[in-house]
């Protein structure tokens, strides 16, 4: 076992602070790794607060991580000791039911072991994120970086946001001559368009706020649409090949169900804390439309989308942020002030003790 | 035009009662039919009593349709006087729309005509369905009944309640190997556990009446559970590729998506008068589940679930009745007291004048 220094919350109402976890000593198939950057995600934020049910404290996030490999195990293969990696939002699945033989461990049947918040397989115990120096990780579950990634901060979000909307984009086969629609644009949003438009779809962005126009072109979207201005949803009416609802309050789904061509799937992967007012099944009826729901990525994909994306040159929209700013950050996020993730930088933890 | 006998409600408050209706001259490409049965569909109902937007009155509903040929235009080429024929819910569409391309004319873009409550292409008059002596179709809406059908009052339903069911299924890909869950035993219902399990399917009934077990495992379930068996329901967890739901009032959506496995898809088929409760997103999340609609069926399909019905000697259970016992049969329906469609005998017109 070693020491690591993390930033924890001790219950529901603490801050997050400083806390020193013990990581297991590495097995043949582990590999350790030095944490240099985590993203900082929603769900870092539901779970330090205590508004997920199930959350186990002293609560350590973080499941965007980029580091890089100290030591490794005697029977580890695919990474040696200098290698940067990457790892998400799961570090163990069973391994042996049918939708971990298939490369979906995000759906295993007997539940994956997140980052954080385990259980631990076997043990049940806790497990602790990338607020941390230092992690050890089944080879397994961790992620291959390639030198030409781009900056690692920026790198980092794609272990979660960027899988997150990659994954749905895939499955539901999104390509050249698709009208993709992507709804909201924030930490899952603006990886959304920039991968829908790499991958060559038409990508229009649905956005509360019309001051988020020129950024979203920027991403690479090819159209704008305010959706609270009626007429400008009702002119995309019965067009999209599918629809990425990255927004996670609750909202009208209807207002953008009607706007789906025959067949087609709007695909959520926001939840909210209290239910979406409930869709109007007529709209699903009339055109075959389809709602469905998407969690994060397998393994074998999540590699797949991080070298897509390193051949296509994306990455996160970041700002780096030091260890003690996290409490900050944490409310800052809550008001959707971030362009567009948060990155911890880890070499400010030894300074944020 | 010649007149015809029918049964129509004249306002929202009215009963159904005798009525002359005129039926056009037929054109080049008309068929037209003596109606010999008519299925009572609960859609009928609702537009009696004007229950939906937009119902224009007189209402004469029906579609449900299976008579014999009188007369063809000149250009009538697949029907003969003699022949014996059905009619669906649609009568006509725009022809030119890509779903009409595809033989999906149920979504057809510019709205198909429905055989009751209209419009009708170019004139916008109202439309008047199959409760009435006679009927006048294009001939593009007008389906073959083979000789080998069954009997034909026990076929009428199939027009809807057999297609509305038939097509998701088939779109579903149904087939041997699938276990398919059907929510509800009504008109709808007991035809979808038929043709599910003629399709090959291990068919499960789910009803809220431990009484219907034993008919429905005559029609064909291999299983019944009682959907407010908490343990029934559990037993079932995760495991079902489709979902065919027939419930058209309000229920708890998530009860059911929770059985779907992987990648489940739970198809709605009715559309309540006020909301389902507003489904859980988790519950799609972490399976990659989904909820989609689906409306009757294309022509082509429409014709392709007839023949297949015929091969497999599926027809209703019906309880015929007498054109005059029709508000008593709606009454009775919304009690769900009939086993499972009526059919008017339309030989009992002439009297119910």
């Amino acid at each position: 076992m070693s020491q690591a220094l993390a930033y924890a919350a001790q219950s529901p109402t603490s801050p997050l602070a400083p806390f020193t976890i013990e990581r297991r000593a590495p097995g043949q198939t582990d590999v350790v790794i030095d944490i240099l950057h985590c993203g900082v995600c929603h769900s870092d934020l539901h779970t330090a607060r205590g508004e997920w049910a199930g959350v186990n404290f002293p609560a350590v996030p973080g499941h965007e991580i980029v580091g890089r490999v100290t030591a490794v195990g005697s029977l580890v293969s695919k990474f040696k000791v200098g290698d940067t990696v990457g790892v998400g939002c799961m570090v163990d699945s069973c391994q042996h039911c049918r939708p971990c033989a298939d490369g979906l461990e995000q759906y295993c049947d007997n539940g994956f072991t997140g980052t954080y918040n385990g259980p631990e397989q076997g043990t049940g115990a806790n497990t602790y994120g990338g607020y941390s120096s230092q992690i050890v990780v089944r080879e397994s579950f961790v992620l291959k970086i390639s030198h030409d990634a781009g900056s690692l901060a920026a790198v980092a979000p794609l272990l979660c946001a960027g899988i997150t909307t990659y994954s749905p984009l895939r499955h539901w086969k999104v390509g050249p001559g698709s009208k993709v629609g992507v709804v909201g644009l924030g930490g899952l949003g603006h990886m959304g368009v920039k991968i829908a438009a790499a991958m060559g779809a038409h990508v229009v962005l649905f956005t509360t706020s019309a001051r988020k126009r020129e950024d979203a072109l920027r991403l690479g979207a090819r159209e704008v649409v305010v959706s609270t201005n009626a007429d400008e949803m009702a002119a995309h009416a019965n067009s999209f090949d599918f629809i990425l609802n990255t927004v996670a309050v609750p909202h009208d789904l209807d207002a953008f169900l009607v706007l789906l061509k025959l067949d087609g799937t709007m695909t959520l992967v926001g939840a909210p804390a209290s239910p979406h007012p409930s869709p109007g099944i007529f709209n699903m009826l009339l055109k075959r439309r389809r709602l469905a729901g998407s969690a994060i990525g397998g393994i074998r994909e999540t590699q797949e989308m991080l070298d897509f994306c390193a051949k296509h040159g994306i990455v996160s929209d970041i700002e780096p942020i030091r260890m003690d700013e996290i409490n900050t950050a944490y409310e800052r996020m809550l008001k959707s002030d971030v362009k567009y993730r948060f990155v911890i930088d880890m070499a400010s933890m030894e300074a944020a003790r």
